[in-house]
This record gives C-alpha cells, sequence and structure tokens, in this order.
C-alpha cells in the first residue's frame, strides 16, 4: 500500500485528496493518514493542507525498487532491481543471483557495502548512504574475448550520467577509473563467467563516491567525492537511474557490432589519457610515450618519441601518468 | 587409522605380519583384524596366513582421496582431492569451493552426478560408479584471454592418460571431445570466472565414459565407453591418476609460454580433425575444407578448395564432420 500511495503522490503535479486515494485504492482515509505519517517520518516531505489533501514536496535519498522504477526510462537494465540495506558486495550478491538463474538486466544496490571490492581483490571503502554501490547482471550473447569492453562501456555511461545530473564533468582514466581533478571518483569492476566460447553471465560493478565528507588519510589524496568536487550533496536516486538509462543505451550499440565502435569518438572524449605523457609497464615491456587514443576495441595507442605506436590492451599494463593525473 | 593400516598394506611388497602393524601404529591386533575385516568387505582382497600375516592382492575401484594419493606423481595437481558419492556435478561443486578460496590444483571427484552438464548447460550422463566424473581447479596467473586453451592441454592429457593405462588409442576431435571409432567417450567443460585482466579461477571438468555397458538409445549411435571399445572393465583410480599426472605436466608446458607451442606436436598427433574435410559453421560463414592442423594459439586451419586458409577459433564455429567421425 505504502508503494501505491507514493506511486499516486509521485504522478500528482497538485494536491490529491485523501477521498481521491481511498477511492482508488480501496482502503480507508485513516490507513492513509497513517502511511503518510510514516512516510514523513523517513523523510519525505508532503504537505497536507485541509479540503485539498496531500501533496509531495521532495523525497528522501532512499534506493528503493518503487523510487527507482518510477519514470525509469529502460526496458532491460533495471527491470528488475533488488535494494539491500547491508550487503558483503553487491559484485559478490549479483554472482550468486547470477549461478541462480537470475534474468540479464537485474539491478543490485546497497546502501552500505561492508566487504566492497576493487580489481585483484582490493577493497573498496562504501559506507553507509554515501555512495552508489551497485552491480548490474549481463547475459550478452557474444564471444567472451569481447566481454572486456563493458568495462568501457559502463565508464562512459557513468560519466555522461554524472554531467546531465550534476554540474561536474568527470574523466575516464582507461579502462576503468571515473576521475574527477586527478583523483578518484568511481571504481568499476567487471566480472565473468565463461565456458570457452559462451558467456554465462557478466556482472559490472560500480561503485561511486556522491556525499562522501571525508576520506581516511590514506585515501586522501587520491579518492574524492562529487559532494567535495561540488560543495553540495547530490541525491543518488537521480544519478543512479541516469546511470541505467545510459548505460543501456551504450550497451545496445556495443551488442550491435560486439564492439566500441559508435561510442568510441565520446569515450574519447572523456578519456584524460588522451595527449597525455604516460609509462606502460608490465612484465615484459615499459614504454614512455603519449596516448593517441582509445580503439575501438578498447585498445590504447602510445606513441614514443621515435614516432611508433604501440597498442596497449588492458591486460597486459598498468598505465601510470606522470603528471600528477593518477 | 584404516587410512594406516591401508598405506602400510599398499606399500608392502610381501607379508606384513599383525605384529609389526600393531608395533608401527600402537593399535591391539584384534583392532587391526577388525579394520582388515571391513575392508575385505568393501571389496579389498587380502590374503591372511598364519604367522606370516597380511598381503594386499587387489583394490577395488573405489575413488578415495588415500587410494588417488597413493604413488601419485605430482606436486600440484591432485594435491588436495575431496571424494563424493554423489553431487549435483562436479563443476558446480569446484566453483563454489572456488569462491570460497579452495586452492589451486584442487580436484573434485564424485562416483555419481546428478546433474552433470556439458558445454552451454547441455546434459551429461553421469551414472554410478561407470565412468571418472572428476573436475580440476586452477588459478593460472595468466590473461584471461590465454585461459580458452586449457580444454587442449586436458584434452591432449586425457588422451594420453587412457592410451597409456588402457590398450586403446582415443583421438582428439577439436576442440574437446575425446573419441574413439567416431563416438564420445569423454567430454571437457572449462569454465572461467575473471576479471577484465586477472584470472580468478577456471574449473575443467573432465567426464569419461569408462564401465559403461549401455547408454539410453538417444546417445547409443554418439557415445561410446572404455568398456564397450576394449570388451573388458577398467580401474577408474589408474586412469584418473594418470590424467592428473599427464596434466600436470602439459599445463606447466602450457604455463609456460601461455600457449601450445611445447605440446601442439602431440596434440595434432591425437588431432582426428586432420586432414579430413568439415564445414565450419557460424553466424556470418560457412566454410568447406581440409582441416591442416591445430596452431600453438589452439585455432584450427582450414584450407578450402582454392588453397586459401582460414584461421577458425573455437568461438565462432560448430565444426562438423562429413564423414561420420563426429
Amino acid at each position: 500500500m505504502r508503494e501505491k500511495i507514493l506511486l499516486l503522490l509521485n504522478e500528482s503535479d497538485d494536491y490529491i485528496s485523501g477521498e481521491e486515494i481511498s477511492n482508488k485504492l480501496g482502503v480507508s482515509r485513516t490507513a492513509i493518514w497513517k502511511v503518510i505519517k510514516s512516510l514523513k517520518e523517513q523523510g519525505y516531505e508532503i504537505e497536507s493542507v485541509t479540503r485539498k489533501g496531500y501533496k509531495l514536496l521532495s523525497s528522501p535519498d532512499i534506493l528503493e525498487e518503487e523510487e527507482i522504477h518510477y519514470n525509469l526510462k529502460t526496458s532491460l537494465i533495471g527491470k528488475k532491481i533488488i535494494t539491500y540495506d547491508q550487503v558483503d558486495s553487491t559484485n559478490k550478491e549479483a554472482k550468486k543471483l547470477a549461478l541462480q538463474g537470475t534474468e540479464e538486466g537485474t539491478v543490485i544496490v546497497a546502501d552500505e557495502q561492508l566487504n566492497g571490492k576493487g580489481r585483484r581483490g582490493r577493497n573498496w571503502v562504501s559506507p553507509k548512504r554515501t555512495g552508489i554501490w551497485m552491480s548490474m547482471l549481463l547475459r550478452p550473447d557474444i564471444r567472451p574475448e569481447n566481454a572486456s569492453m563493458i568495462t568501457l562501456v559502463a565508464g562512459l555511461a557513468v560519466c555522461k550520467a554524472i554531467e546531465t545530473t550534476t554540474d561536474i564533468k568527470p574523466l575516464i582514466k582507461w579502462p576503468n577509473d571515473i576521475v574527477i581533478n586527478g583523483k578518484k571518483i568511481c571504481g568499476i569492476l567487471t566480472e565473468m563467467s565463461s565456458e570457452i566460447d559462451y558467456i554465462n553471465f557478466v556482472v559490472v560493478g560500480i561503485g561511486i563516491n556522491v556525499n562522501t565528507k571525508k576520506f581516511p588519510e590514506e585515501l586522501d589524496s587520491i579518492a574524492t567525492s562529487l559532494k567535495l568536487q561540488g560543495n553540495k550533496a547530490y541525491k543518488r536516486q537521480d544519478i543512479l537511474k541516469k546511470i541505467l538509462e545510459e548505460f543501456e543505451i551504450c550497451y545496445n550499440k556495443y551488442l550491435e557490432t560486439e564492439d566500441l565502435q559508435e561510442i568510441i569518438d565520446e569515450y574519447n572524449s572523456y578519456c584524460v589519457n588522451i595527449s597525455r605523457e604516460v609509462i606502460v609497464k608490465s612484465k615484459d615491456i615499459s614504454i614512455t610515450g603519449t596516448v593517441k587514443c582509445v580503439t575501438p576495441k578498447g585498445e590504447l595507442i602510445v606513441t614514443d618519441s621515435t614516432g611508433k605506436d604501440t597498442l596497449i590492451t588492458s591486460g597486459e599494463v598498468s598505465v601510470r601518468g606522470i603528471y600528477g593525473y593518477v
């Protein structure tokens, strides 16, 4: 009933009377009043005016299935949304659900991760209600070797979503970090379960520092939040919804060609590494050069001082900027 | 105690007296007699001669950790062995254990799979004690895109193991089926969990029809067993041990170069497709041609009637022989 009343309030531009709600939902006006009271306690700002009824002025920044679904313009991504107050990690939860057969497009969102993970098992700090901690479950019918590009698709979607829902323009540090003013604001962890030539599922984990006020000392020089950058709090719900919408658009373009052909110009326009000097290091090679661009296959082209281009796949290297934008 | 007595019996070329066992293990001769009795009931053939002691003549075909470990010449593969009477599927069990952090080289063996799986979720019939139903857990420090070759490594190891422990020479139908006289005797299902540039784990599932007497009608024309081919029963334990040993050798060679360089000649010597005519079919292409060889990267080279070579990766096609050896 709570969800139905919220929906009616959301859908009304003006006041909606207790009588109208009562008629539409077939419940008593006392029952409605009780729900309104509890919504107010949860942070919903609802104006009650005698003879006019109720009007929703603002919603709190709660990540709830119904709120996220409301007016969400996607057909696949977020068709099913599962929200948690607390999880071990959203990727772990998504992988567990994937093994149980949960459908493509399912999105896992948590207010808090107790054991959030970055790449290679590194920790990802995810305190309660300060950020967007989410995972998307995908089952693309593509070749497993093409799946790594999904990280870049997600990076682009996150940048576009942040840019349109805040006044901040984030950049992408190839392949999978989102940075603002040289500090990390978002990490993306893409994990895949596959057979030799068949993808069981892909889980794309996204962690965004939204309203973090302060980082632990060891992270302070490398991490930041939207709040710290924009000097105000942002509504996680709005950013999250926009990510789902932008991701669906980019993901569909990617599926068409199984590469980044359709979105690579846009990706490059957000890529912080372009025209910057980098050191590329792996077991076998060490190259210092200038980044030319990212290719439609997701590789980085680095031009060394002799003019020679080298193609870098994300699998082989760590790329370090040498001018402090890492 | 049972395991320790079995080990002593296994290690003695001649009779070992109850007194000697009693002294070595610090248990009463009555206790020893009871264990011997129960071993006999389980199918161990043990001769007891007054004043001489006990002699192990033969062991039953039980897949038990201690029996498999005895004299096993590997250092990584099978260091830990977990045996089950019955599992859902050994791959599923191995993946579950992998997520819990179980170490590389762990081998899961079951007498029966209730829900054995082939590629793309197909069923794999695995009746009680008629075959080898096993999975190996690996954590190779290699690039995810190179992991698909592990299926070929396993295929070669299985062929070599069967050939040396039976009098039958199986062949490999590229990339992952083992066949004898045109019928399938073994399937291999390699599954991987990975990040964009990092392997969490690989599980190699191997199913071998060893002593199957009869297949269901729908499988009869495409499946066979070692027993049906060799007209006798084989000891699963011997074959299994040899697979672990051969796999470790081949796997180490593969890890050295992250490809099949060191073993590809041997692989090709077992490959049934070589010099045969095949039809290669995928979404986009259809090629009829003759198989030249498999490359060190695991791809198939097919030469068409104009002499043009095409490189086939396992990801893109189904390969069908047109002379009944599928």
